[in-house]
């Protein structure tokens, strides 16, 4: 039995409220309402400090793949703090755990990538590729050849550098990105593709761009495309058939590397451990991972480094210097022993069996059930990575005015009957643990639909909507 | 009993050096050597995977401030898997620890700086100050009020932003750095000041060197100051007494913030909690600390903000905007909570009190015993925070000839009876562990007493120096 009478709910929530600064967060309404305390956890729910149940439909943040409460996870990291609870893999120094991450994440990456380069998220991963790369390209005397080139509504991270990739617009109010440095291409938003286009032609439309982008730039100066294989927080934007091979001719036509940001679709969430190849089937030069990597258990991330950058950047530039970039926790054995739990235990349950069987029909049940409602432009996304695209009109695909929040609705009457499911902007983020039973993804398709039908009765009361 | 016969040391150097990019690694000789693989540890030792123990004499990389092996850190972890492993804090949601852990930080830090935001090392807190104060003018209608003034020798990470922040040049060797942002003015180098100039006249001379610099760029354009109370990697360089209060108030006056860059200092190390305003007397707009922060047990690392830019940057800049900065494990439950295990620790233990004893017996000792050797310059530091610089003439300060490694011969002397002190070209540093024993301490001096003569009799012999 869960005790929930350690939490003092107002004393957590007032502490919160002066001390404790969220990312992402909209203050104005912040300081109003406060936080919602996630307390407790099992399986695929969580629990909040007093005591109420919800299905995890985010599985935290597109992250616990392998779901919550999970003990030997947590074993994992008492059993490797007695060993050794770190040490630095600064210079000629490593712990046991790093080799053996390292060693099986080559064995899963594409066989090219068989270098593992450690940070402790995303955005520090994606940096660290950029760097990677323009030392690689000084390295070969072509210093001119940096720039960048992401995708609008691609989301790479929240470092100075990640978010200058990073194309969700949004984001940027207010921030500074770094200049000179990254161009944008379109996002393949195939539900918003221009009118009257097929999405054949729509696909050659992209491929173009990116083709167009790199000449207008020069090829000599563009030195990296960056693109994840699934588009996440920019709205789960699945590409057309054959994108990522057509980008990455073009890419190599050009002597241009293209990393692959895989950190939410890494790690089952689409049925493989990585998806570039094996789903998307193109070579990236450099992915990286995390979230999945230790299903969110403790901070950790990946790059997969190619043979090619990697057998020019390990020869130091000059006499006497050195490859001078990491971090204190880069391999830190703990983060690496649960890694390797983690990977354990997605193997031998097959959880990536599981999720081509359950993911799919959950894909298969959301645009079933849901598409066909008068609020829904679009259901969209692949097995555990799907998007709920609300619109004022279906045929028109116009967007409610953004006061009404529609996003925010949605969730709040899942939220009401104990569903999580994240808002953002008009659309609702789907992307559970990849544990879950078929009874689970009913119960969550259900509730969904329950929900967006009572809110649109809702708008149509309130006159904000006429269905 | 520790069981080394679980490890294949041979298959292990193998994967390490086919598989694992180390950081900060000179490649040349790492595919020569490989990789000195560490696997087991208690207290201030650690044992590599053939059962060789060292004295750890770096604390992994300043960082396992309460020592290895410590049980209760590893429950910690447990017990939080136990309950919720993770859960976002982006949005209106967080978890008990992160609460819990911004509370007493916001009591541990200086008044004014009750604000806590999380990242999961030092290079993400610097990155995300200098995105923030950006935010801050942004916010308040100064757009141009950007540029940063750093140190030479300073060092602030690895990112795109906090390499860029860094001054030691050493770093940016084969490597791109943001434009257009910042500014440097000189480490404060008491050993290496000008000559004919005493340590007041050095202080005068610095503090009249930030001040120039903000009036050459436009304190209009100056948004912030960067620098660590102590320069770690850059060669612990102690300040003269006074610089930083006299800077502050320089900062002061032209409405330039302050980051006070503590992922070094901050924990003890200098036997407070934070180093800042209780040991130099000034009072930062934002702290970052994170190494001491869990003992290095887990990735963690913090801004502590002040009121007055928390103020400003949490109010939404734009109608529906809000504060899009951020990590998936900004706040994560199982680093705050190991956080607050670890300073829980700390307090039971007076481990600042211990560091105020036997670390200045530490930074004591090594002045008296090694000051007078012909081959060191100087011996300076803090308490466990030291560095040995060797000379080839003490009178000139003349250095030797690079290829001597002076600082790898020392270390290795070191290494192989049985103490790790950490080689940084010319210097050699060390940070052990806060809970050193008076006998550890005797046993660090005295071994890298005799070091030190025997590498000055083998550069005799070598004919490299004469003495």
């Amino acid at each position: 039995m869960k005790d929930f009478s350690k939490y003092n709910t107002k004393e957590l929530w007032n502490n919160d409220l002066k001390h404790n600064m969220h990312p992402f967060t909209d203050f104005s309404s912040f300081k109003k309402e406060g936080s919602l305390i996630m307390a407790e956890s099992e399986g695929a729910y969580v629990f909040d400090t007093d005591g109420r149940k919800y299905l995890d439909g985010i599985a935290g943040l597109w992250c616990v793949n392998i779901g919550y409460g999970n003990e030997e996870m947590g074993q994992a990291m008492l059993d490797q703090t007695r060993r050794i609870p770190y040490y630095s893999s600064f210079g000629h120094l490593t712990t046991p755990p790093a080799v053996e991450l390292s060693t099986k994440l080559a064995s899963l990456a594409p066989k090219s990538l068989s270098h593992v380069f450690y940070g402790t998220g995303g955005s520090m991963s994606n940096d660290t590729a950029v760097r990677m790369v323009h030392f690689y390209f000084n390295r070969i005397g072509k210093p001119n050849k940096k720039q960048i080139i992401t995708r609008t509504d691609g989301y790479h991270g929240s470092t100075y550098l990640s978010m200058t990739l990073t194309g969700v617009e949004y984001d940027h109010i207010g921030f500074d990105l770094a200049p000179d440095l990254v161009h944008r291409v379109s996002a393949p938003n195939v539900y918003r593709r221009p009118a009257g286009m097929t999405v054949p032609e729509y696909c050659d439309f992209l491929v173009n761009e990116v083709e167009q982008k790199i000449l207008s730039i020069g090829p000599e100066n563009v030195a990296m495309f960056v693109a994840e294989p699934i588009a996440g927080a920019g709205g789960v934007l699945v590409p057309p058939e054959g994108y990522h091979q057509r980008v990455a001719a073009v890419c190599k036509k050009y002597g241009v590397f293209i990393l692959s940001d895989e950190v939410v679709t890494a790690f089952g969430r689409l049925g493989e451990m990585f998806s570039s190849e094996k789903i998307f089937g193109f070579t990236p030069d450099i992915i990286t991972c995390a979230k999945g990597l230790t299903s969110g258990y403790i901070p950790l991330s990946a790059n997969m480094i190619s043979d090619e950058i990697y057998d020019v950047i390990s020869v130091p530039q000059a006499e006497g210097a050195s490859f001078t970039h990491g971090f204190t926790y880069s391999g830190h054995p703990v983060s690496c022993a649960v890694g390797l739990k983690n990977i354990e235990i997605m193997e031998r349950m097959d959880l990536c069996g599981h999720v081509r069987e359950v993911g799919k029909y959950f894909e298969n049940q959301l645009i079933e059930k849901l598409s066909n409602l008068p609020l829904v432009g679009d259901v969209r996304g692949s097995h555990f990575m799907m998007c709920i695209e609300s619109v004022a009109n279906k045929e028109t695909k116009e967007l409610l005015d953004p006061n009404i929040a529609i996003g925010n609705r949605i969730a709040d009457k899942c939220q009401a009957v104990g569903l999580l499911v994240r808002p953002l902007a008009h659309k609702n983020i789907l992307s559970p643990p990849l544990t879950l039973s078929v009874a689970e993804v009913d119960f969550i398709v259900s509730t969904l639909h329950k929900a967006i039908i009572d809110v649109q009765d809702d708008l149509v009361k309130e006159g904000l909507w006429h269905g």
